[in-house]
């Protein structure tokens, strides 16, 4: 029994696998000839297609929710804490599909399959550049809709998500509101602010900014691989939080030899730090999808631009608990316990529960494991 | 007796002043051979020298607290509404100085007067660039404290500053605790935090990302404007807060004809105004000197860096009232409050009071005039 419970705690190899779609015709009315997006999964469809739970990612994230595609992956799945045989999603119970988006960042890890800006345009055989249509989070929705339809699933037991993800299961609750049963949206509101919508734009700004970028005709040249990262920078800044930064890096120098103060080109060591890991992540993306992406989440607004989402919330029916990071600067947490009065007040079986930690946004990720029981157990009833 | 009252509520006509310093040292060793900076006064120093309050700059500042230079000026100075005769910061009483930073912005308002990387280096006859040396928060005050040396004013009733102006109250405390009789520090921390280092390298980095940077060699040539006013717009953000840039703006387009979902460079309106406001400031700025400026602030951590306050706050004695916006996202209340808490256990003679604004960091300027009463009566005591 002890061996069999340490094998139970991943869901082991997983397999990427690809869906494509053609003449599909955006929310903003323009038509795709081909879009493609990867997905995965991890447990078993039972018979009757009833216990599906899908997974839609994190603004800078993707299908890879669990598992590892190869035994030596440095790293598995963003969620493989919470998603596996007893874990909190549990695979011993239920099929877990992980999606990727559209305009997907990470087009360069080799392993993500999105449509955007850099795909080839089958009308030009050139990359689409900023000719690519704006899509938004309904796009992505309306894409994972028609791979359940392939799949043959006609209910989901839950959509569950963090931060972008999180908004994509309020379009799912609103959307198709007969067919999900529950949504956890984790870190996220139905309703995107404008204070949100001003803090994406210093994510994409700087890619516009680099020498680089030449209205996004970039392909085959040097790319604006400078402004991707800072704006990577500025993402990771708004997903961190004070209490967390000054605890991992204080105030030292890069280099201890090296003093700010002695000269301009002299780094601290948190800037650096987190510069590094911008960059990291940058080096895995395309510098125009950060465009698109960003819009993507600019336009999740309630009502409107295509956003299934009713401001009244009244169109969501599904048992919701909503997941708050309690020091999170993107999503305040007072604005995620309005959207579950909202939804109290219109007869929703909702609840509201805080993650308490100092880790900022990032916790939605990082601490996950602390919202195990509550998950478990919402799925459960 | 109402006609008086109205002409005695301003300052009237100020007039900018110079103060000139040969062969300054800086914190960090290096020596400028000229250094310059601006000021003005309001109000008359009396025969004692006894009743003058210093006003150091926020960030994007400079030494126009209050009045005008002209009758058609379209504004006063920024504090206009707590400095002048009968205000809070009664000039009638006082003896009231502003003063312009080393490395400040405004170097293209016509009216600033600093030295920093856009002067003259008189060794080589060209802008220094970025060869001028790293100076911070400390060098401004030394500099604040030899033109007082001239002036011949050995005490001061007070000094008051918003921001970095705060920073500098808090140095002078530490610095000349002889001199200084009462500190007004208003939304600021006398050591910088971790995350306040990465936040203000969002406002100095996209500098750097312009084509036309070219480390620091642009004058005479295209400057990197369009990264400094990126940076303004980083910085413009975090000054704000949620509920003031939702209640602002809202979600609208920038053009109503133009929808955000129809075209990747179509622009939301709370995007695109807030881009406006933060090139307008850049356009009075030097881009190298916002690098500078940067550096000064990030530099200004208690007990490192050739700062003279004692991370313990041992070493201040004047009495101490500390004012903080409810909301400001660049220096959280609870940091304040923190600082309060240990200057009472050293025995110092402090208060704390909290701004209730939405307005955010930019408070300490636009709604000022709430705090009048609790300024003017710790002045008088």
């Amino acid at each position: 029994m002890e061996t069999s419970s340490v094998v139970k705690t991943s869901v082991g190899i997983v397999r990427k696998q690809s869906f494509h779609l053609e003449n599909y015709i955006t929310v903003g009315g323009r038509k795709l000839r081909e879009a493609s997006i990867g997905w995965e999964s991890y447990g078993t469809l039972n018979a009757a297609k009833s216990n599906a739970i899908l997974i839609p990612h994190y603004f800078s994230g993707n299908s890879h929710a669990a598992g590892k595609y190869r035994e030596d992956d440095a790293l598995p799945g963003y969620w493989d804490s919470i998603i596996g045989p007893g874990k909190a999603i549990d695979t011993n119970k239920y099929f877990v599909i992980g999606v990727d988006s559209l305009t997907n960042l990470n087009t360069k890890d080799g392993i993500t399959i999105t449509t955007g800006p850099s795909s080839i345009n089958p009308d030009s055989g050139k990359p689409y550049g900023m000719t690519f249509p704006v899509v938004t989070l309904p796009d992505f929705v309306r894409l994972q809709k028609s791979l359940l339809d392939q799949l043959g699933i006609t209910r989901l037991h839950a959509v569950i998500g963090c931060s972008m993800g999180a908004q994509q299961a309020y379009e799912w609750a609103a959307a198709y509101p007969d067919m999900v049963d529950r949504i956890v949206p984790i870190s996220g509101v139905p309703s995107q602010k404008a204070y949100a919508l001003v803090m994406i734009e210093s994510w994409a700004a700087p890619v516009r900014l680099d020498r680089h970028w030449n209205n996004g005709n970039y392909y085959g040249g040097p790319e604006p691989a400078a402004g991707a990262a800072l704006g990577y920078y500025n993402l990771l800044i708004d997903s961190l939080h004070p209490e967390l930064i000054a605890t991992l890096y204080g105030h030292a120098a890069a280099d201890s030899g090296l003093a700010p103060l002695d000269a301009i080109d002299h780094q601290f060591l948190c800037e650096s730090a987190l510069k590094t890991q911008a960059a990291l992540g940058a080096a895995r993306a395309d510098p125009n999808h950060l465009l698109y992406m960003a819009r993507a989440c600019q336009l999740f607004i309630a009502g409107t631009s295509g956003c299934s989402v009713d401001p009244s919330l009244k169109n969501i029916r599904a048992k919701t608990l909503v997941i708050q990071v309690r020091t999170d600067l993107i999503f305040p947490s007072a604005d995620a316990r309005v959207v579950v009065a909202k939804l109290k007040e219109n007869g929703t079986d909702a609840e509201f529960h805080e993650l308490d930690s100092s880790g900022g946004h990032l916790a939605i990720v990082n601490e996950i494991h602390k919202a195990s029981n509550l998950i478990r157990s919402f799925l459960d009833r």
